[in-house]
């Protein structure tokens, strides 16, 4: 290609984006690529058959599939076929990881009557895998620690810090005694991890029905919700402070790498922890003695929740497996013929915690029609500007292993290389949920508004916008979603969230700094029963996923035109004010924050010093009044506050720019070109720093990172969010410096955006 | 008495409260008088003694009273006894109310399967009187219809207005069926109205484990809340229309009254009505099939909950005994010395539902017990200025009744001579409930300030307004409540709350307009569960209640005080801003209603044209969509807002007068004084109609009254705020006018008290 003319890097912010139907004007494309392009997207689309998806669903779901089990081999085997068959130059990637797995496992109540966990998934009628589970591992927590303990029982609510306050009024300690908490509030890591930190000797996470169970909806088989014996699995590594292999913090786990001793593995807990069924919860819940739990605290078992300690006491005994396991990576590219150099990367976990039908085979599944499709596109003699990159990753569910261990092992070529890591998981019926980087928060827009609901005569993107608009005009409406609801019904374009954790994008964006995107379709589904059971399976998803599978062929579709446009277009499609605007509302809730804690503490304080608490407590009951603490500086947050400044004018400047130089016929030479690609496909990682976050330097990006203290929950502008929250003032000085260098960085780059962009005054 | 000379008819509004240990600076004493007073208020103390409460609580509710038992009467003559024994003039009043008794009841599962419901509560071990229900009604509803009815079974939530909309965007009529409600979220009584007027012609109210039974606590025996078989009786006569004897609205049931025929009793309901257990209820309701209900709908039975209608089929029927039934009042005078036509009135109910000792004897006793003080203060010497007038009502569950007849049949002397209604019901631990006319705020602050909580080393209004600061402080506290712990925390009083319905005081204030309080302790029991049920009992009260009577004795002494004060003050001791400023917020809250009532409908109007809630409904359930509603347009409400504007004024320069005639001299003739007293004494009736509210005109009072659709729920302002609630725009504006003539009116009385206190310039 030799036309020194591209496009559109910047489209107008207010204009609304374009239908299903409208003429194309696809940003980063000049409008005669645009039209081949979407031609190109009409026979993507054309490969997609739902009848595709729901067979590979069938047969990669036959069999238990999580690290270590030859069906997970197989899945990887098969998905390698598919892609060389398709066209593909795949191939197999293999990492070595402590994965560990139950050997033996006890539960029992020994004090004030006897009952022993069933701790088992029995067979369903009308789910056919259930009734075979050979090679399936018992509901476990990995990489919680062994042990064998008897201690008293105490209920900690979700387990989370507001929790341990609470009981702490309630004058009740942990130490030495065996807690057991619901799912939901936080990540389920945190839950032992804080319980250890109290001083408790082991941990139970059981799932309340009230939110998942018969509370959420009809139970399984009748409808989808989790039945009474029914378990969430799940990792409780301390993914906060790295995720991937506990060995190899930080480098790829090949067969050579060196590896930490087990005892130094930081993110392997300490005591053991074990999930369990509501049916085996009751009979510990109901044996609690002391205080009766306050309102928010109450699950929807039939009993009176009670807090402990005792005289409920509880035996809990595990063993494990600590051996290395292998996972297979698949990863599959098709080089792109002008710029082979620029990777788009595309990833989904291939690994279940059983039969994995819903998590993660459903995204899976999505993915390979998309490589089928594209790979068709090849045959007919198509060939992306781009490289592609497909990843089917393996080891998502103990400790997103698999993917992580690869960015880990290339992460030189991939901070070189990558201009966009797209993530998918579990995908069913309902809206589109998209989160990522907020300068690709236009480009999706326009995307979404391209892609027709299944269900509706609209575009996913307008339909997405209605829920939100509905949302926010409930009564009962957070302050944010009223928020939202304010913007787009102000003609603003539909917001993107942001990504904390919990699915592989994280080495990619938070450790490599990788422009990202997360997409997936759901919010009609009943997909929380079943989470992390036996019960995900085919059946089950056949039923109550995505029936006929018409929202994994939308997936398909939506992250389809984000991987050929990225991989086509003229310019990286970026609107740079979508970031600097997003930003800046961080910047406000982090002042509000401070505001806030402010109040908040003097209010606190005033309430104390006039015994307020106790006079308002009942004397008949233990209360333990909360503790005075120190009033809240003014703080120096002028440095990022400044930084701040500087982006939003960088950002509109190169908006501005980009579309000045349209205007004027974007006379650029091709190393103006290379360069402005240059710059882009390294932005997002100007947003790292190699400090990284307190205590946890694998976490680099300084605007987008999961709460050390949420776990999959995102913490913007972390550095400052969670010193605050912490109430380390030096700390979020210090980390206001760290975040406005970063951004800064960012701007210095925008502006030379600009400037390559500026149209050359006319000559006289 | 023969000074001219008289006191503080205000005191400094900023100024703090008076301590328990303060110097006296009664509000409308002389100071000489103050000291008298606290001195007689130390004597008056020094009669109370909780083993007094304990026995006549024991005797009172060894047995079944509600209105027509042996028992009832009993209680009456033991009342008469007790009081004349203490030197009271008492003598009981007889009326002849319709009150209907179940004859016959089944309820029955008929599809699809068959269940008996059990409608019995049984004997409980260590609950004496469990055992002993001879001559008790089963549960029921009183003025429920007579009926027999089978048809499909519709859950109704709370059965309120809301969830009727709910309904219907489920597509989902009760027309021609059998509803159940849980009770809660409204008054009971209105669940059944509304289902008749949706079409319903059956109606079940269920009492909700999560409400009251397992979910909120032990249940009784092991702690107090409400088990599986209890059920919450009461009466579901439409008394927002009027209560009392649904035949002689306005006019007392006395023998030779004008009765209406049954069939034109507008408050005599349509349908067949029944409460039952969550026991009775979880099978009908597991029987239900169609939508699963919201997340708001969901109760804390062990089920998935669904709307149905059906295959849930059910078979209710009822016969009643529709005779008339008498009632005894016991009215006991104390005839003032000096102003015997100045009435100070004292009333709390004395049937209950069963043995009622909670819900009234509580209360009752504490009552008898200042009965008692009093007596042994007039017969050491003491007489009150103004005459004390002590009431036992009966037949106040099923409607007021009475109460109301009472309050109907001396109507004329009442609105002549009562100067103040003071009321409770039931009374337990905790922290002080009052409420009712505003005017008195100031008086009740100091009065609380002076009555020492039981269970702390703080007066009484002290832990109010502790515990009023810690519900603000909240992270979950209501707009309101916060607003209230910002006043609180500014050094203002602690205010008091409007009064609605739901006891004897409505036909004092809302019906003649008598300045009327509401006094009572709670919040630290656990009387939800047994609430109108056999378990009601002098055991359940004797553990859970108030266990040593210290909170009875509080009761009385904070009542005592208000009574003796009252009695005797020099000048009726009011602060008019304390009215004028509360009217103030009323009226905000309205403009805020009115406004929000516009944005919403334009915002959901947009919504509706745009198609937002389809797009964001799930098509494979039945959505109907809300109809689009009339614009809101901009009202006239400027007749209300000048008369509030003129209320402050008045009401600010009528406290103002009074603080410069004190700093006078308060140079006042006797006829002066008495023109004082007279246009107090009338004061609270200004703000009385005789048009009455719409559809209602029995209540008259144009600033409290209960909700037509909250029951007992107050709606201030009512007039205006229930038809813009309603969409009635015409209406609010009339009620604008009428609301604005009382408050003139009101306003016209305290320019009148203004002039008269004014101080006489100095002669020159």
């Amino acid at each position: 290609m030799t036309s020194p003319r591209l496009l559109v890097l910047i489209a107008c912010a207010a204009a609304p984006m374009l239908a299903a139907d409208n003429p194309p004007g696809l940003l980063g494309f000049l409008p005669e690529h645009a039209t081949a392009q979407v031609a190109l997207e009409k026979k993507f689309d054309a490969q997609l058959n739902p009848a595709d998806l729901r067979a590979w669903l069938q047969v990669m779901a036959a069999e238990p599939n999580h690290v270590g089990t030859p069906h997970d081999k197989a899945n990887a085997e098969l998905t390698l076929a598919k892609f060389q068959e398709w066209g593909w130059d795949a191939h197999i990637e293999v990492f070595d990881v402590l994965y560990p797995t139950p050997l033996t496992q006890k539960l029992e109540l020994v004090a004030p009557v006897a009952f022993t966990a069933k701790l088992h998934e029995p067979e369903i009628a009308g789910d056919s895998t259930s009734a075979k589970t050979k090679g399936a591992l018992p509901p476990y927590h990995a990489y919680g620690a062994d042990g064998d303990v008897t201690a008293e029982l105490v209920y900690v609510n979700r387990g989370m810090p507001d929790d341990y306050k609470e009981l702490e009024t309630h004058g009740v300690s942990v130490k030495g005694r065996i807690v057991i908490a619901r799912y939901g509030g936080g990540w389920r890591g945190l839950k032992p991890k804080l319980a250890y930190e109290h001083g408790a000797i082991g941990c139970l996470i059981y799932s309340d029905p009230a939110d998942d169970g018969y509370g959420a909806g009809d139970v399984y088989p009748k409808g989808g919700y989790r039945p009474a014996d029914s378990v969430q699995r799940g990792s409780v590594a301390d993914m906060p402070v790295y995720p991937g292999d506990p060995l190899t913090p930080g480098v790829g786990a090949t067969k050579d790498a060196k590896r930490l001793p087990l005892s130094e593995a930081k993110t392997v807990l300490k005591i053991p922890v074990m999930p369990i069924s509501y049916a085996d919860a009751q009979p510990l819940l109901a044996a609690l003695g002391g205080a009766v739990v306050p309102p928010a605290w109450r699950g929807g078992l039939p009993i009176t929740y009670h807090i402990g300690p005792g005289p409920a006491k509880v035996h809990l005994a595990i063993t494990s497996d600590w051996s290395l396991k292998p996972v297979y990576d698949v990863i599959a590219t098709i080089k792109g013929g002008e710029l082979p150099d620029a990777w788009v990367i595309r990833g989904n976990h291939r690994d279940g915690w059983v039969f994995g039908a819903w998590d993660p085979l459903s995204g899976h599944v999505a993915m390979m029609a998309e490589a089928k499709a594209i790979g068709a596109l090849v045959k007919s003699g198509w060939k992306p500007k781009r490289t592609l990159v497909y990843c089917s990753w393996d080891g998502e569910e103990p400790g997103l292993l698999g993917s992580t261990e690869w960015a880990e092992t290339h992460a030189d070529e991939l901070q070189k290389k990558a201009v966009l890591y797209l993530n998918s998981d579990t995908n069913t019926r309902g809206f589109l949920q998209v989160a990522g980087s907020h300068a690709l928060q236009g480009f999706v827009n326009q995307v979404a508004g391209s892609v027709r609901d299944p269900e509706m005569k609209v575009s996913v993107l307008e339909r997405l916008r209605a829920s939100l608009l509905v949302e926010g005009s409930k009564a009962s409406a957070s302050a944010s979603d009223r928020a939202i609801a304010k913007q787009l019904a102000a003609g603003q374009e539909v917001p993107i969230e942001a990504l904390g954790s919990g699915s592989d994008f994280t080495p990619f964006l938070q450790h490599l700094g990788i422009g990202t995107l997360s997409i997936e379709f759901g919010g009609e589904d009943q997909q929380a029963g079943v989470y992390h059971s036996i019960y995900d399976s085919f059946d089950h998803y056949d039923r109550f996923g995505d029936p006929g599978y018409h929202y994994g062929i939308a997936l398909a579709q939506t992250v389809g035109r984000v991987m050929l446009r990225m991989a086509d277009a003229d310019v990286l499609p970026v609107r740079e004010t979508g970031f600097s605007d997003t930003v800046g509302h961080y910047l406000e809730e982090i002042h509000t924050l401070a505001d806030n804690l402010r109040a908040g503490t003097e209010q606190k304080n005033k309430l104390i010093d006039a015994n307020a608490f106790i006079l308002a407590s009942d004397p008949t009951e233990t209360y333990v009044q909360p503790a005075k603490e120190g009033a809240v500086p003014f703080l120096n947050l002028a440095a990022l506050d400044n930084a701040v400044l500087r982006l939003k004018q960088s950002a509109q400047a190169c908006d501005d720019a980009g579309a000045q130089s349209l205007a004027a016929g974007l006379p650029l030479t091709g190393a103006q070109r290379a360069e402005i690609e240059s710059l882009l496909q390294g932005m997002e990682q100007s947003l790292t720093d190699s400090t990284g976050l307190p205590g946890r330097d694998w976490f680099r990006h300084m605007i987008y990172a999961p709460g050390l203290l949420t776990g999959y929950g995102v913490k913007t502008l972390p550095g400052v969010r969670e010193a605050l929250e912490g109430r380390r003032w030096a700390e979020a000085e210090k980390y206001s410096v760290i975040t406005g260098h970063t951004l800064d960085a960012y701007s210095d780059r925008l502006d030379k955006l600009s400037a390559l962009l500026k149209p050359v005054p006319p000559k006289n």
